[in-house]
Formats: structure tokens, sequence, C-alpha cells
């Protein structure tokens, strides 16, 4: 089994060798104010280690104290922060001190999670704090290639490998949407609490589990792809207001938008969008992405379906995900290194279960992101983790191909605004049996 | 049984009496964006006839052509209409005008009415139209009061009655807060639908009944008063971060909140409060109003409780108001005439049942605006009465104070952006059992 | 000669005779906050006879203690005063009850300028508030156009004369544009300070009278038409960044101006404009209006000329205003009851001299509103006048077909920024000789 | 005599080592809308001589395609531009792609230069060239400061030298304010067209050369101290409206303005201020910058003076820096290293006549930037250089410690719009006599 030490430098490297393909000068780049640099991330995520578990440490010394305001996030309890729309003003700390900084902290974690005496209190938050560290990992590639985005060169991140386009096993025969018809009545769902915290994490708000009571219902066996999208394009879906929820109506209009986020159309009519290898052309199988709520409700509505609720698919998914079930071999995280969301392979549904809820893209669902019943958030900082957002957001599952494999699980509830795009964000339809 | 067009008749002449204490100036103001001005509600609810249900009538001359578009509230499929921020600039027509298009919609909705082979077929939209009458006639005096709000001179829209401040049932012996402890397990909520829609009516989005799954919980007997506001307020309830909800204290620091919409604190360090009959002392027994969402979420964090669920709160609701149950006879409607919210008598929780689940204020619910389980909304239209706004916005349940008491129900959605405060809002406290 | 008192009364009737054509309705409209609604116009004028004049008299009894705040436009050293954008939310005080204040102050007034001993001190400042209220009356007209154009009715101020579209003085031969040859060399301008203030007014702008070095020039012999206007709209005007102002390009980018306020073009490719009589065609020979001074310097880079210096233009109306000049028998004032700019008779530019200095429009010069060598402005209140505006602002001369006729002269300052449109404003060329 | 490919090495090379002490995150960074990354500047200066020398000579390869637009500043007739709040999101192209575009244009440039056949037709634009990156040199400086200043670490620039402090000939003995006196009557101003372009420059703006007739005034001989500067401060300047122009004191409320900018008040009292050294303490002794011109204004008011014309200014700059005058000397232009402004010595007024017109500070003018009597702009994408910006600007003289010395002369004018306060502007006053 892994130590904590050994988990903690895994996941500290992988954040590093993400930028890795980065100048210091992308590394400094804020886009929007949803978006952070990822010099900026890279510190967070070590000030995270210390504001929460170094600085209770003995013989700790903190690298600068300006960084506690700098890099704190949203934590009103831990005291003032920079204004996050300036994020991207910072040209210093350089990035080179950044680095510094990330290798001061983890000098005085690895001493700390050397001492089993020293460790056993803090490694719940050290815990925590890695599974922090991984959502920080996916915002760092989603807010970078927004920043890319906003860069008329549209610059890649990486070169694409060789055999980028066909990875055989799904292009070669896709899979068809079909649905997986699911029967109603009580289910348990979220994280039930371990006895023993090290060997099962979930966030706060993915508890308590509790019962819902669900109606017969059906769950598409594959994610909508850019083909079927493309279809709602030419039938008018961006010009038909029935189709749309009223803000998302204004926020389409406001926004001017008549693709996803990332598309662009070419004098020759065709639709390219942008990835990490930089422009590509739309693939119809490949799962559409970046999409926000509003669009993913729209194309349901004209498809005459909706979209599933949290219950319906964590019910799905626990079923997938449990010991027999043979989902986890093909699915496509940050691991896989694809970087973008794979079509589904026909022989993945050919058993008739839903493929694709784990990885690829983020699946909106039809619920809002509320607390549990039941749930209260912990006291103290920590307590802002998750609580304080539980309004005006729409939940959405999965995980994608951006997403640490390790990181998500059927009870993982992401949570986003109904009009962001700049996350792989993509959908799965769901009609009532 | 009252006919139809004696019910029409009734309801049409009481939107023009709420105005009646209003001249043509005070009738022409928009306070803000999200209010309207009077002559446009007394417009609009006639456009509703018009549009809905005269214009296919053999005969039926349209009153303006203009006004299609000028009234049209947000109805894509009607064609465009006149921008919701500028319906105060329109001195044209004069309030005469839009009396003298009252009148004429009247004649043909008498004449549609009176003859029962025509009436059949439009029925249930005459009905549909009523409520809809019904809700504006709240909204006429929620943005009037709103209006007077921005004046400096703070005017009254009418003299306070003699008796004012002294219902002697309520204020005598005000009720105590304490709790009303309920069993979960599984419950039907929603409105069933009616083999005779004549006898009962119900908004689409009540729809369709369907079980959910309750935890057993608590809800308060009665509504929290401005005299535990004040608690909260002296407490640093707008000063303390960790008591809200992040959005919130995002639009709590944005708008400077520090007490209820509507309330300002005299030199003394009393607080008086805007209400119908002009400024008048806060009184500690009156339910609070005039909160948002998020300051009714907060209270309840501080006071260590939650808000309810609309599930919760509507099996409470269904319970009271069943065959035998005793609360209708207290109900604080518009009816009443006092356009105030009033205490709870002690008698009236003396059972141990909640007490003021229906009138005097809306209540908060902690459930967002979704669709239930199995809506669809109606093509066309009237398709879009409430089906496209079911994101972004919160619950509210039990009417208040300026709600018609012929239009609430057990089964009744009221919804808002959990930011609104200009509505006659207020909260009653739920907690786990 | 016409006494103090006679011409108090006859000012104020007639700022009360342009609101007769409106209703309440209409004079509590405020269309944008550069906008003030009729009854502000009314209330304001009447708090400045109040707050300069009266309140300084003995016995004098405030009207109503709000208003000194709720009618202050600008005025910091009397105070608060009520936010401008919010002008048009005060449906109280009503019409009547402003009406009923102005009856209150004129008798206040008549009572102290019946009084000689009394007068003599006030009589400076009582001159003073009947220009300011002169100015007000074509703002009344100005304003409340702006109100009729963004009212999709287009209402009417009042019916057109029969003859309405032929003075025939004026269409039958209208003048053609030629140039007036003018020399250059030192020339004063400006107000001189008068031994007997009685005898002439003059703001403080307008002083002090001083030295200017012109070069030799000319200006032309009439306003630019709307027919010539829309040569400039046919080759592009709008179109062509080259011709505009980098601010004048970017504010007609965001307003999306393809044409003066108040135009719009029908499907059948006429253009139709707003009048004071309602939608009207534009007639080739009327002179063009409702010009932002970007649209004009933009005109006259088109045509190979420039604007003329408000030194220039004095020089060139002070020689055409002295005795024996004949320009003022043809201007066209508030008093010809036109309320439109008509076209220059051939007659009138028969001599070679320029025509239409006075009335009709508003000429926009190219000189920013600054102070006069050695200008202070006044101590206390009345030094806001106009000194503190004296930035961000352009001349313009001459008066329109608004303004009073013994309002305006030849060393008359009025100034707008470069952008606004709702005023009676066009242009007369200039070039170097 | 320097040759011109000398001047233009030693002008590149100039901009170079302005931008040696930032790295390239620094170069990065865009802290507002006005302001613009280092890089930019870099790229931008280079594109100038790519797009109007380079692009019509033979054999001469361009960069990059993409820069033509990237790089291009507000130039409409070279085509669309990439947009300036967003020149901060360029992370690509990288710092030293640009400085490879530099060395691309500068070998070019040295082939062009060597070549005397192809060299004069160009030789113009050459000199236009360098005079703009010289312009930028000054704007490198001055937006990197405001980057600076927009984080909280507050860096310096550069470490002070050991004499930081105390330039022994200016702080032993300051100069104090007294008045310059001088005569009125006709003068001319503005640069006269040289019969030799290569021998003297200057800019489309400062001509024609023309008379103005000025009347009798003084000018202080200092400019006005940080101590003068904190007596207004003391005494309610920045409480007192009746000091302010209307539109200066809605600025100042905005952005809540109670110092110059960069300053900020220590919890002691004592004021420090933003320097290229990073924070150090207001001295008394040092002329006052980074002013508005409103706050120039109103300090001019407070002490009962007003602020120059701009003819004024250079009547007495010309005489001033006549052969034979002394000025010249001690001149604290970027040349000198100091990089901040320097306090007057007593020596330098002694003998009357004004101090400090050239260097230290730009000095705000009460002239507003408008076109001389004659002016023309250019034909083509240079016509855009000046002229288009003729409105809404104020006339700043004299240049500014930042300023290279051979940049400036009596002829120059500067101008930005009223709230500007990052630039190196102060003021000196003047006087009617």
């Amino acid at each position: 089994m892994t130590s904590l030490g050994d988990r903690y430098q895994a996941v500290r490297r992988a954040t590093e060798e993400l930028c890795a393909p980065l100048s210091a000068e992308d590394c400094g780049v804020q886009s929007m104010p949803d978006a952070s640099p990822a010099k900026w991330h890279l510190a967070h995520t070590s000030w995270f280690f210390e504001t929460f578990v170094l600085e209770s440490a003995p013989d700790y010394r903190v690298f600068h104290p300006a960084f506690r305001t700098l890099f704190n996030s949203y934590y009103n309890a831990v005291g003032d922060r920079h204004a996050r729309p300036a994020r991207g003003l910072l040209s210093r700390p350089a990035l080179t001190e950044v680095q510094a900084y990330r290798r001061h902290v983890d000098q005085a974690m690895a001493r700390l999670l050397d001492d089993e005496v020293a460790r056993a209190p803090v490694a719940a938050r050290v815990v925590l704090g890695l599974n922090h560290e991984q959502q920080h990992q996916e915002l760092i590639l989603t807010d970078i290639k927004h920043a890319f985005w906003m860069n008329p060169l549209r610059p890649a991140y990486c070169a694409p490998p060789p055999e980028r386009r066909a990875p055989p096993e799904t292009t070669a025969t896709p899979a068809l949407l079909s649905w997986h018809e699911r029967g109603g009545g009580l289910v348990e769902i979220g994280a039930a609490e371990s006895a023993d915290p090290g060997a099962y994490f979930a966030f706060d708000n993915e508890g308590p589990r509790h019962a819902v009571w669900l109606r017969p219902h059906a769950l598409a066996t594959c994610l909508i792809t850019c083909g079927e999208y493309q279809t709602f394009m030419a039938d008018g879906g961006y010009r038909r207001p029935e189709l749309w929820l009223s803000d998302g109506w204004d926020a389409a209009q406001a926004g001017a938008w008549n693709a996803p986020l990332y598309w662009e159309q070419r004098n020759d009519g065709r639709w390219w969008c942008l990835t990490f290898a930089g422009m590509q052309p739309v693939a119809a199988a490949d799962p559409v992405s970046h999409l926000s709520y509003y669009e993913a409700d729209a194309y349901a509505r004209w498809a005459g379906a909706r979209l599933p609720t949290e219950a319906e698919w964590e019910a799905a998914a626990a079923a997938a995900a449990a010991p027999g079930a043979a989902a986890g071999a093909e699915r496509n995280h940050l691991e896989s290194g694809w970087l973008r969301p794979l079509p589904a392979a026909a022989s993945a549904t050919a058993g008739g279960g839903p493929a694709q809820l784990f990885g690829d893209v983020w699946e909106w669902t039809q619920s809002p992101y509320t607390p549990y019943p039941g749930f209260q958030a912990a006291s103290g900082a920590l307590g802002e983790y998750n609580g304080k957002f539980m309004c005006n957001q729409m939940v959405l599952r999965g995980g994608s191909c951006l997403t640490p494999g390790s990181h998500i699980r059927a009870s993982y509830r992401n949570f986003f605004a109904p009009a962001a795009r700049w996350q792989m964000t993509g959908l799965r339809l769901a009609r009532d049996a």
C-alpha cells in the first residue's frame, strides 16, 4: 500500500509535470476572473498545505508572510485575500520563486509525514489537501486552454501524438445511443462515513448518505457527440428560444453563442475547435464538450429528452462501478494522456449498460447543487471548502479526461454556474420511462 | 356557485380597486428593471386575455395593434416585446387609455363568457388568466411599494386605519416559537390532475403529483419576527461571512445590506420601515419581511437551524389545510386589508401545529425551483408561463398578506431569485429531528 | 420698457405654456440620466428663485422643506441633492403640487418685485433666474422629445400646423452654400461688463471681453442641410474611421450610429425623423440637427473643411447682429412656433453674408469650453452655475428654433459633451482662407 | 554628426536596456486597459518600423504574419488590431520571440540605412519611428510602475543608488516659489517647418507655427512640491467640492482619491509613495507627481492661481531654451538615471527665471488638446498618429524625468485625458498679472 508520504509526492509531482510544457509567461496569464494563472494554482495548492497543515507544526517557518493573503482563494476565516480578478497581475513572485515555495512546503511536509506521531493528527487534512490539489490539476488545464483561446495565435499546449486522431478501439466502430432502462423506488446515494478515513476519501458535500425516491427512467448509453450536436445546431438550436431556459436564452444572446465554446467555423463551412494540441477539425464521433448547462438543457429539450438528476446518475454509476462491473478499464482520465474526450466503442455498450460514465467529459445534471439532507459544514475555515457555494450552481458528475482517475467516484459532486463553458463539460440524455 | 363571468368581473374589479389610491403619475413609475408600473400591470393583464382568449374569437377587434408588443411580458412565441427596463418610459398610452383598453377587453370577455358554446373551449384559459391577474395584483402592490421607497418623500399608499397597530387577537399574546415535529418517510406532494378542470386550478409547475422521501424533521410553529431578526443583526449577522452563502455575502457587500429592505435607522437608534401606510416603527412581534433568500439562509444558519424544503413545507401545509384543520379562519391575505404581516396569536399554536403557513409572508424554502419529475411544459406560448424560469430561483411557499386568499394553496410554488428583496418574503425555520 | 415684474411673469408663463400639451404622465418621464422630467424642470426653476432670491426675503415661508434637496440640480454649496438618474421616480410631488409650488413662489416673487426697495438688491439674481428658466424652456422641449423617441408609439407633442411643410419664403428657393470670407487679425470677443446690469445680461462665462488673434478664414453662408448630410451618409460617412476622431469613432460604434439621432429608415429606403409633430419625412433642404460633435466634425473632415472656432463665429455674428444688420427679422426661434429648423431662403444670403447664425440649430464649434482669460467664477453657490463645467465639453453658438429669441446673443456660449445628440444641434462649415 | 544608422541603434538599444531589469513575467503584465505590457511595447515599436518602413522595402521578409494585427496599436488604415485590454493575455509570442523580432527588424533596418539610395526616401519615417520609440520608452516605465503598484508586494524596478535621497545641489537649498512676470501681446508658438527635415524634428501636432495673443501673466518659478501639496490635502483639498471641476469631483469620489496616485499613508500618519526603487517616504521638497488634471486644477484654484495655457508655457520655455539660456545643464531627464523628479536648487531660480521647465514632471496646462490653426493631418495611416486624438484630452508640457532628453523641446505637446494619473504628471502655477 502506498504511504501517505509517497502519495503526497506523487500528486505534487503530477501538478508540476502538468506545468512543464508552459513557460513562465504562460503560467502568469489570467484570461478571465473565473480562471487563474497556473502559477497561482501552483502557489495556492502549496498555501493550502502551509495554512491548514504546516502552520500548526512546530518549527515550521513561513516561506513569505505576504503569501497568506496572496494565495488565499476564498477562505474568509483565514483573513484577507488578493482580489481574484487581479491574480494575473502578479509577475512577482516569479515562477521560480513559487517553485521554491513548493519545495519549501514539500520539504516540511516530508519531515512531517515521515514522523508517525506527527502524521496521525493531520492525515485527514493531508488527504484533503491532495484531493484539493487534484482538483487544481484539472483547473490548470482548463484555465490555460481558455488563455490560449484568448490568444489569436491559438497556441498548442503540447504536440499531438502521431496516432492522435485514431484510438483504434473507439473510432473504428463508435457506439450508437441507446437507452438503459432503470426502475424506480427508493435508492441510497451519497458517500457513507467511513470507519477508517484513510481507507476512503469523500468531500463533505458527498454526504450524508441518504434515501431518494426515483421514478422509473432511462439513461442514454453514451454521451452526446459533436455530430449529434451539429444536428441540433443545423436545426436552429441557437435561434429557437422555445428550446431554452429564459436565463439561458439571455446568456446565449449576450454572448452571441452559436456553437460550443472553442469552436470556430472556417470559410469552407467546417468547424474546428481548440484542443490541447491546437486547433483541430471537429470530429463527429467525439463527445461534445465545453457546453454550458443552458446548452445541454436546450439540447435535451430539442431531443425530446431531459438531463438526468444527480441521483439517477449516481445510482447507475454506483452499479456500474461496483465490484465486477467492467467500466473501469476503458476510462479516459488524465492519466490516459489523450487530453480529449474519446468516442465510445460499440463494444462498451454491447451489454446494454451505460458507457462513458466516468471520464471523457463532466456530465451536467438537472440537479441544482444543494446540501444533502443532514449536511453540516465543518466549523472553521475548512467548512468554507464546499458548503458556502450551495446556491446558483448545477451539479456535474463523472469526471473528465482532465480529471485524475484516482480522484473521481460515483458519489463525486462537481458544480459550476449554469453559464460556465470553459470546463470539459458535456451531457448524457435521460428520459422518463 | 359563482359563474365564470362573475368571477372574471370580481377579479378584474379587484385589480382596479388596488390602483384606486394611485395617481396616473404613480401608475407610470418603474423604480427598477424587476418592477413594473401599475399601468403596465393593468394593461398586461388585459393583454393576456386579448392574446390568449380573444384573438381567436370571431369578431374581436384588437384595441391597438402596438399593444401586442408593448404589453407582452416575456412570451417569445407571441413575438417581439418592449424592453422590460423601459416600461416606465411609456407616458403614452395614458392611464385613461389603458382603462379604456380594460373596458374594451372586459366587454368582449363578457360577451364570450355569456355564450355557453363559446365559453367551454376557452374556460381553462380564462381561469389561467384570472390566476395570472391575481399574481399581478400582488405585484402591483410590491412594485409600488418599491417605487415609494425610492422617493425621498416616502409616500403612503393609504392611510392607516385607526386600529392599525393593534389587531387584538394577535398582539395581545403573541405566539412563541416552538417546534412541530414531523416524521419521515414517503410523502406525495404536488397538485393532482383534476378530472374537472373547472373544479380546481393549479399551475402546471405544481405537478405532476409525485413521491418524495423525507427524513424526520421539525418545523417552527411561527414565522421569524422582527424582534428575533434584530437579535441576529445585533449579533453581527450582517458582518460575519461564516453565516452566509458565498453569493449571498457578495450580494450583501455589494448592496451594503445591514437590515431588511425598507428598514432605516433613525438617529435615536430605533428602526422604522416602509409600510403601505408610510414609515412606521418596526414592531418586534411582527413577522420579518423583505428578506432575500440569502438573509433568510444566513439567519437560519445563525440560529442553528435551516430553511425547510418545499416538500417538508407542503406536507405540513397539506395536513394543516385538510378538511377539519382550523388554520383557514385566521389567514391574513389581501382580503383582510391589513397589507402587513401580523403576529401569530398564542392561541394559533396552542395545539402544537404550525401557524401562519398561509398568508402574512411568503416563506423561503431551501429548494431551488426545478421541474417536478415528469413535468412537461405545454407547447406554444403558454408553455413559457412557468417552465422556462426553472433555473437560478428559489421556491417560496404559502402566500402573503398581499396574496388573494383564493389564489393560494398548499401546492402553490412561488419563485424568485435568491437576491430579491422587494417581495413580501420572510422565513420559518426547520431542523432535522 | 418692461418692468422686471412683468418680465418675470412673462417668462414664467411661457414655461407653463410649453407644458400645456403634456399630460401629468408625460411630465413625469425621464428617458435617460442626461434628461429630466418636465415636472422636474417646472419645480427646479422655481427652486432657483426660492433658493437664491426668496430664502433671504423676510417673511418667506418655504413651500416644502424636502424640495431644497429634491430640486437642487448640482449646487454643492446648497447641500445634498436627489440623484439625477432618479428624477423620473418622483411620482410625488404630483404635477398639481408642483404647479402649486410655482404659484407659491410666483406670489412671493410678485410681492418682492413690487417693492422697489426690496427689489434692487435682488434684481441681478432675478434676471439670472429668468435666463436660467429660459434655458430650461429649451430643455423641457428637448427632453420630452427624447422621451417620445423612447416610446414606440412615437407620440406628437403638438399637431402640425396646416402649412407645416411649406414656409414659403424658405423652401421656395433655398439658399446654396457659399463662402463668406473674413480677414484675420486681432478681434475682441466676449461680453463686456456693463455699467448698468439691468440694461444688458450675459452669463459669467461670456466674459471677460478679450482679444483673440484670428487667421483669415471663411464661414459657410448656410447651415448644412439634411440633403447634404445624406450625401455624407451615402459616401460611407458612418463606416470610414479615417473621417472620425478616435473617441468619436468609438462612440459611433458603441451606439451603432448610422444617421442623426431621431432618424429611422423605412422599408422603402426613405428616411423619416421624429419632430414635435411626430414622425415626418426628412426634408432635404432643412438644416440637419441632432448631431453629436463627433458627427459634425466627421462631416466637416469629409467635406474638406472644418468647424469654426467660437471666436470666428462670434466675430461674424457680432458683425451680423450689429445695428443695421438685417439678420434679426428672419430668425427662427422658439417664438416662431415652428419648433423645427427651417431652410435658409436664397434671399438671406444674397448679400454674401452668413445666414442662419441665430436660431434654427445650435452650431458646434471646434472650441472646447474653457474659461476666457481672466475668468473668475463668483464665490458661493452661484459660482457653480457655469465655471465648474469647463472641461470635456464643446462650445455651441447661435441658439436654435427652441431657444427663446430674447435669450440668445453673439457672445452666448452653450456647451455640451461631444457625444450629446438630443439637443437641437447642427453645424456650419468653416475653412482657412 | 551621428548617422541615422547610429542613432537608430542607440535608440533601439536604449529601449532594451530599460527592460533589462524586468523578467519575462514582468514584461507580460497589463495592469489596466490604458497600460501595455513591456513586451508589447518592445514588439509594437518594431512593428512600427516594419509596417511603415520595411514593408515597402524590396526583399523584406515579414517576421510573422499575425504580428501585423497583434501589434497594431490604433491604426485603422493598417487593418484590424488585437483588442487593447487583451494585450496582457499574450503569453505567446514569448519575450524571447519578441526579442528575435526586434533583431530581425534591426538587421533589415541596418541594411536599409547603410544604403544611401534606399535611405533617403524613408529617412523622415525612420526619424518619426525613433521619436515614436522614445515615447514608448517613457511608457514602458510608467506602465510597469503601475503594474508594480497593483502588486501587493510592491516590487522595485531597480535598487536605489546609495546617494539616492540626496543630490546635493538640489536638496541642500531648495528653491522657493516666486513669480516670473511676463508681458502680454502677440507671440508665435509652434514648430516651424524646417527646410531640412533631418536637422530638426517635430510631430505634426506641433505645427503650424502661429500667432497667439497673450495677456500679461506670471509663471511660478518652480514646480509645486509634495510639501505644498500636503498643505492642500491638510486643508481639505479632497473634501471640498468648490475647489473642483464637476467632472473632477465625480472622478475623485468614484476613485476615492485622497492623495496623488501611488501614495499611501502608514499607521504613523506619514505618507510613502511608490518609486522605481520601491516604496519610499514622500519628500517634501520633491515635485509632486502622479496628479490628474483635475487635481492639478483643484490645487491651483485652492492656491488662488491657475494653470498656465500651453501658449504661455511655450513662450517662456522658448525663451529659456534659447541660445545662451542656462536651463539645459540641470535638466533631469531619463539619461540622468534618477527616475524621479528632483527639487529645484535655489541657484536655479536665482536669476528670477523659471526653473524645471524641462524634465522632472510633465506640467498640466489648462489648454485642451486641439489642432493648431491650419493643422492638417497627413493622409494615410500616419495621419492617425496624433490628429484623431484631438478631443477630450489636456496638453502637458516639458517632459519628465522619464523622458529622453533628446526627445523634448519647447514646442512639444503631450496629451492625456484629464483623469489620467499614472504618468509622471505634476504642475506649475500661473496667474494673471
